[in-house]
Parts: C-alpha cells; sequence; structure tokens
C-alpha cells in the first residue's frame, strides 16, 4: 500500500481520454452503421497493427516546420526505429504493397481504429482519437472516387444526419495545381498562402478571400492578414471558379475556362466532371454532393480527387457564436503512396471519418439516443448470512437472459436502493426473513416508484405505501421479473 | 514515386500482425458474446486510453529481470516517460483512483483493447493483442470472486465450449503464502522455485512436482532441473494439499490440516471454501468451478483468491505431440493496485481473457463458423462508355439493402468473372449491347455455375448452356436479385 509519500497521482497525459459507458455505445452503435453502409458498397474490413515502422509510415502530416514532431516514435531493441500511426492510410498502403499479389484488385477495404498524434491537445482535439476509413485500391477510373462520395453522403443519412444537413464537397489537387499554373504561381509559399486564401471561402465569403489574395485583409478585431500579392486578373479568375452562386455546370464550364490553358488543370476538370456525372446517374443531386474548388485537403500525398464531408447545421462555438459544425471526414486520391514500397504508382482513393468529432456532432443533432439502454436487476442483500439465497436468484435471472446482479458492497438497506438508482436498475428484489418465512420476495419498481414518490404527499405516506413494490411467491421470481422488464 | 533505390520494404516490425476480414468478423463475434455475459452480470462499459503515464501503470510483469523491459515507452514533451499498456488492469486502477467518488461502488465494468509487450516474440506469442477483462471495484467479500468465476464458466459456454472441456481453477495467493510459510520457506528464490514446481502439476503430475520440489528431476531428454531441495516432510505436505485426485471437501480438509498453524493460510483457506460455496449454491459444480492449490499467477499485484480458466481438450503443438490447450485467461484479486494512487487500501478482483489465444481454440473446436459470410453482388461493365447506367443498377441494388459493388478494374469479362469469384460474389450482373437493346439485363448465379459447371462435360458445353444464368427485364433486377441471395 502507498503511503502519502509514495503516493502516485491518478491521472492522464493532456490530450488523453476515457471513455464512458454511454460514450462507448453511442460510439459503437455509430460504428455498426457505418459499417453497415460501407458493407452495402462491397468492402471487407481489414486492420493493421498501432505500431509500423517509422519509415513506413512517412511524413505527410500538415505540420510541416517539425518534420520530427506529430508522431509518437520510439525504437525497437535492434534500434530501428517505430512509431504509432498517425493515420489509418499510410499503414493501409503498406499492407497493401506487402499482400499485393494476393488481394483481389480493386481492392475495397474499410477499418476502423485508434490514431494517435503528438501534436498540442486543446479543446476536442485529442492526441489518441479514432478515425474510420473505406479506401479503393488498384481502381484508376474517377469512379472508384465517385463511389466514395455517394458512400460518405448514404453514411450520413444511415447515421440520421437530415438530407440538406449536410453535403460532400468535390475537387482536385489537378484543379488547384492547375489554378496555380493559370495565374502563374511557381512560388511554394505563395502557393500556400493562396492555398490557405481558398481554403476560408465557407467562412469568410469570397469577398474576403479576394482580399487575401491580394493586398490582405483586416479582420474586425483589427488584425491584418498579408495577403498573396495577386494581381487584379489572377484574383478574378480565382474569382470566376470559386463564385458560391454559381451552379454545377457553370462551375465546370468556369473552370474549363480559367484551366483552358494548363493540362493539369484540364485533367482534374475531366476527372470532377466525371465524378459529377456518375453520382447524378445514381440519383445524388448537388444538394448531397457537389463540386467545390474551395476544396484544401492539408495532407501531403493526395494526387487527384479529394473530398470533404460537411455538416451544414450551426452549433454554439466556445465564444457562444453560432458557426457551421464543418468537416467531419475527408479523403482523397493518392496514387504514390502504395508505390513509395512497390516501385510504381498504384491508383487508390480513400475517406476517413473523424469518429469522435462525427459522433459529437450526431449529439448536437439529438440522433444518439442510449436512452434505452436500462441497468441491471439489483438483488438486495437483506441477511448477509444468506448471501448463498440471493446468488441463487440472481443466477436464475441471468440464466433467464436478464441483467442482474448481487449487491456486494457493505451497505444497509439505504445505501443498497441508493446503489440501484445509480445503477439506473429497472428492479430491486428484496428478501427479508418475513418474506423467507412466507416463501416470497419483494419486488420494487424502481422507475415507477420514482414516478410515484413524487406525487405523495410526504416521506410518512411513502413509507406507508411502499409505491411500485409488491410480492411475488419465490418460484415467480424469474417471470414475474421477465414481465415487468418487457413491459419497461 | 519511388525509384528502385529509395524504395521502402513493406512489411511490419516482428510480433506484429495485421487482420483479415474473417479474423476480424470472428473476433467480433466472439467479442460480442462476452460482452452480451458481462451485461448479464450487470458489468458496464468503461475504457480507457492506451498511452498511460509510466508510473501509472507500474512494473508487474512477471519478467523481473529486465525492470525496464517489457514495455513499450517514450519521452513527451514536458520529459516525462509515457508507455503503451501492458495489460488492461493498471490502467484500470488509475481510472477508478481518479474518478473514485462519482463511480457506484460496487464498481463492475469491463472494456476490451489492444494491449502491448515489448518482448520476444515466438509462435502465437505478439506483442500487440488483444485483451477482454472485466473488474469489480469496491467488494471485499469472497463473493465477488466467486461471481467472476461463475462469469468466466457461462463465457465459455456461451461461445460453445462444452461442459466438461474447460474448467475454471481457484485458488489465492493467501493459500500460497500459508504453504510458505507451514513449510518455512522465506527465501524469495527458494519461494520462486517452490511456486515453479507447483505450477507444474497439470503438465507433469504429482511425482514430478514432488520430484523438482526436493532434489531434482531429470526430463526425457536428459535434461536436470535442480529442485528446490526442500525435505521430506515439507514435500508430503504440499503433496497433501495438490492431490489431483480428491474431491472438493477433502481437499478444502487438506489444506485445513496443512495450513492449521498459518493465520494468512487459513484466511486462504476460508476464501475459496467460500467461493467454492457460493458457486455450488448458484448451481456450478466442480466439473466448471473447482479449487486448485496448483495455481500460480504470475502477475505480482494479486493478494487474495486466483482464477485461472483451462480448456481440457487436447490439440497438437508445434513438435506434433498431443497437449492440453491450457489456460485462455485468468485474474484474481489485486486490493493493493489502487491503494497505489489512494494512499490505503481498494478492494478489487477481475478477470482477463485473452482473445486470440481464446479465439484459435475456438478455432479449433469448430466453434467460429464465418461461412455464413458471402461478398457483394458484382455488377460488370461490359461498355465502360455506359458505366453511368451500371452505377445506377449498383445504386439500386444498394438502396433496397443488398451488398453490390461495380466492377471498377480495367479487365475485360473474363477477368470480370475472376474477381467476383475473388469476391465471393453469389451473383453477377451484365447487360451487354444485345441486352440493353432488349432492355433486359442477365444475372448469374456464381454459387450454383460453380456446382452445374463441374457436372458439364467440357467447355463448349459450358459456354453453351450458360449454367445458372438468366435474364429478367431491367425494371425487374432488385426484386430477381433479392429473391436469389435470400434463397442462398
Amino acid at each position: 500500500m502507498a503511503t502519502k509519500d509514495t503516493q502516485i497521482k491518478a491521472r492522464l497525459p493532456r490530450g488523453l481520454a476515457d471513455r464512458s459507458a454511454a460514450d462507448i455505445r453511442a460510439s459503437e452503435r455509430m460504428v455498426a452503421t457505418i459499417r453497415r453502409v460501407f458493407e452495402r458498397y462491397g468492402f471487407e474490413p481489414v486492420e493493421t497493427p498501432l505500431i509500423e515502422y517509422t519509415e513506413a509510415l512517412g511524413k505527410f502530416l500538415p505540420d510541416e516546420d517539425r518534420p520530427n514532431e506529430g508522431v509518437f516514435s520510439f525504437q525497437d531493441d535492434d534500434e530501428q526505429w517505430l512509431s504509432l500511426r498517425y493515420d489509418l492510410t499510410a499503414p493501409l498502403a503498406r499492407y497493401v504493397a506487402e499482400n499485393f499479389d494476393r488481394l483481389p484488385k480493386p481492392y475495397r477495404s474499410y477499418r476502423s481504429g485508434w490514431v494517435f498524434r503528438n501534436e498540442k491537445p486543446g479543446p476536442g482535439r485529442f492526441r489518441q482519437f479514432m478515425q474510420f476509413d473505406a479506401d479503393t485500391v488498384g481502381a484508376a477510373s474517377p469512379a472508384a472516387d465517385a463511389e466514395i462520395c455517394m458512400m460518405a453522403a448514404d453514411t450520413m443519412e444511415a447515421l440520421g444526419v437530415p438530407r440538406g444537413q449536410y453535403v460532400v464537397k468535390v475537387n482536385s489537387r489537378k484543379v488547384l495545381d492547375g489554378i496555380m499554373e493559370a495565374i502563374g504561381v511557381s512560388d511554394e509559399r505563395q502557393k500556400l498562402t493562396v492555398l490557405r486564401a481558398i481554403d476560408k471561402l465557407d467562412r469568410l465569403g469570397l469577398n474576403a478571400v479576394a482580399q487575401l489574395l491580394g493586398e490582405g485583409r483586416e479582420d474586425e478585431s483589427g488584425d491584418f492578414t498579408k495577403g498573396a500579392q495577386l494581381g487584379q486578373p489572377a484574383i478574378e479568375t480565382i474569382r470566376n471558379v470559386l463564385d458560391p452562386d454559381a451552379d454545377e455546370d457553370d462551375r465546370i464550364a468556369a473552370l474549363d475556362i480559367a484551366l483552358a490553358n494548363t493540362a493539369v488543370g484540364q485533367a482534374g476538370r475531366a476527372d470532377v466532371e466525371m465524378i459529377s456525372g456518375l453520382v447524378r446517374a445514381a440519383g445524388y443531386d448537388t444538394d448531397r454532393i457537389r463540386i467545390d474548388p474551395s476544396v484544401v485537403r492539408g495532407l501531403e500525398y493526395y494526387t487527384g480527387p479529394v473530398f470533404e464531408a460537411e455538416l451544414l447545421f450551426e452549433i454554439p462555438n466556445e465564444k457562444g457564436q453560432k458557426v457551421v459544425f464543418g468537416s467531419v471526414g475527408g479523403g482523397g486520391r493518392y496514387d504514390g503512396l502504395i508505390g513509395r514500397f512497390r516501385g510504381e504508382d498504384t491508383p487508390a482513393t480513400g475517406f476517413s471519418i473523424g469518429v469522435s468529432r462525427l459522433q459529437a456532432a450526431l449529439s448536437a443533432l439529438g440522433k444518439i439516443d442510449t436512452s434505452d439502454l436500462t441497468g441491471p436487476v439489483v438483488v438486495t442483500v437483506m441477511e448477509p448470512e444468506r448471501i448463498g439465497d440471493y446468488q441463487k436468484f440472481v443466477t436464475d435471472l441471468r440464466d433467464a437472459g436478464i441483467a442482474a446482479e448481487l449487491y456486494l458492497g457493505g451497505g444497509r438497506f439505504g445505501a443498497q436502493m441508493k446503489y440501484a438508482d445509480r445503477r439506473n436498475a429497472p428492479l430491486a428484489i428484496i428478501q427479508g426473513s418475513d418474506e423467507k418465512a412466507k416463501g416470497v420476495v419483494q419486488i420494487k419498481d424502481l422507475a415507477l416508484g420514482k414516478k410515484l414518490s413524487e406525487q405523495l404527499a410526504d416521506n410518512t405516506a411513502w413509507r406507508e405505501e411502499r409505491p411500485g413494490q409488491f410480492e411475488v411467491p419465490e418460484a415467480e421470481l424469474v417471470a414475474a421479473v421477465r414481465k415487468m422488464v418487457e413491459r419497461q
């Protein structure tokens, strides 16, 4: 036993969290729903371990300023570096490369699991979090990307997000590369400033983006953000492409004009156009999946189409302002990632859902209901020397498939009732010496009792009337409990 | 893209493994069954993260020779040491201590999750593996230990292990401490040799154990293991206690005699006697749960009753010899572990199942059946320019809840059929230009086709008769597929 001196503090490292029963149950239901949708699309599960060789994972995290940061790493006993995976895509690339010949191609797979980021934690930002990914490897056609987008949309609806409250936005890295080429930006730093400005369309609107593309912009607090210093024609080109009021055909036409002279841009335009055509043919309108050239995904490894699933309803932020919930998942095509191992590009596209973030969204929408989950029936211990008898009641109930437990603490009746209440027990079973002599047990309906006791005038009345409590012969205990549990 | 020079090898660090779809599905079913049993016992889920402060986990692994080994550790950016958890018990102790006041007591909880051991991997021995634990905190009574044992027995039966093919063995650390006191062994090294000898009862039998307690023993290969050098009376004492042929009452009587003069031994005897009484009262006979003083659990933190769930059927070992499958889980009482944080002992008892090992056992028993899992319906692409039409078929099938996929590779018809076969597809959907003109689709029953083609004389006959293939009007596709999938 620890003395006060040697006592260790019970605490978790920053950015790590325990999960409650309600949290686990809610996320299990959510994950089961996602899995059902993915399996309907013909995706099958595959999982990789949480530890990989550091070099196998590569360095593709957005935070480029700290190349050795972002990942938890440690050395193996043969001095080789190992890392905890930071996403589920890099390990899948390793898996596919390692098992390439025996996998069916195209290979559709899905997985959920914990990933780790050795980053500064913050509100809603953890160092361990769960992702749910689906990937198609070996299909170069944008039809594979279109399928991923439809699956993302179906997932949102299966989880109860109403149509109109979500959208899957589609763009292509090649469209963005084409824009850079069209406006003559080749400096990497300037490119990044342009991409960051484009990325802010949703939040700030077109005029603010135009300012950020030019001289710069002063926000409400008076802070000035220096712009990308583009000239007016370049800004106009981007404005035309981004115009939020354009319909899908106009948007594709605008891309066609803006990217007329760039091969990569035209390839990007063709990709998004084909995705648009395929999803429309399958009955998905622009309220579910739409082309949006402002989508910029952070990860370095994307090579073609990129997607973002956004929730459009508003929630209050930390400052109490109403803001659009935003992204709950995204992905894209990463044709080069498997090539790191195989020496030749291998077509691959995928989508990743942030499970905790999506769960928070569903919770805000009132779509996470675990109110049907009640606790076990609690069998009280009135005479400690007869614990064998009470144990038998519990076993009989369990054998009948009813969740039940024996009170194992040392408390008196009051403490036992309080315990049953904290456990959200539907019923308590009571047998003192009087009941034993008569061969009966008392069943206390705790939910009903709570309701009735609110209607009773005082404590004395409650004691006398014992609301929701009645006795049955010992032999009828299981049948009576089953009837009551089913009715509740 | 990687050139041959920069190419990274696609491989996993030793002792880590990927999981196939069949493996994931089998273990999910198994885990769901275990969870159902645990919930019936009133246990609720709680989960902790995979990373903890190293000092919070403590050092309780059996491999004491290498105090810093056994655990994957790394430093946080504030220089504090973090570790990947090596079991689920130490993190639970931290969790309970951290949330002590708001948890109901007794607190019954369960969790499954990955744990990590930085040890030398071997056949069936991994550095990442899954455990499924249940623990009761705040109940000092052996009734809590008895409950855990019954739950372990129920779990084995729920998983399909027949009665008689498993047993839950119960002992107490206090019984072992009492034996040491009774025979006058206080030297830690000699104690360890005695415990190791006792631990071998199952494998070697009583006479061999007696040799190992005395001078030593020569095994079949001629290797000599030095014994604990106990005198004859001490050896007799242990023989009486261990006698495998004794029934439960005789066994408890033997313990009572052997441990007559040791307080700790009598406390241990009383614990196992009470557990025995409680499980008998609940209807569990010695074929399911029995006292066995030869149970020695490796982990250092146990303070009272210890349990081991063993499977009794034989399987061939690496050398092809038939051996008893052995332990698939175990646990015990660890009243001091939470005290490391709280400064006072807190009663706690728990049980841990090795998920992969149990899965291997069920697989050997033929209790893991995933043969009902078929792949998705594959819609073939006969005319690539009509991919939108094919996509529509797929979407209609999915909307009807039927798992379906569009062939997304670039292969011809033969390759597409081969793909459908590898995907274990029940049906393939085909629409070439002829069918399109007639407004029909071909449905190919792949399972039936395979069966019929085996009966046909040659390939020509197969081509002409097209076994298991027929056409339906486009509008009836979904209904026809549903009917066929349901029939299969």
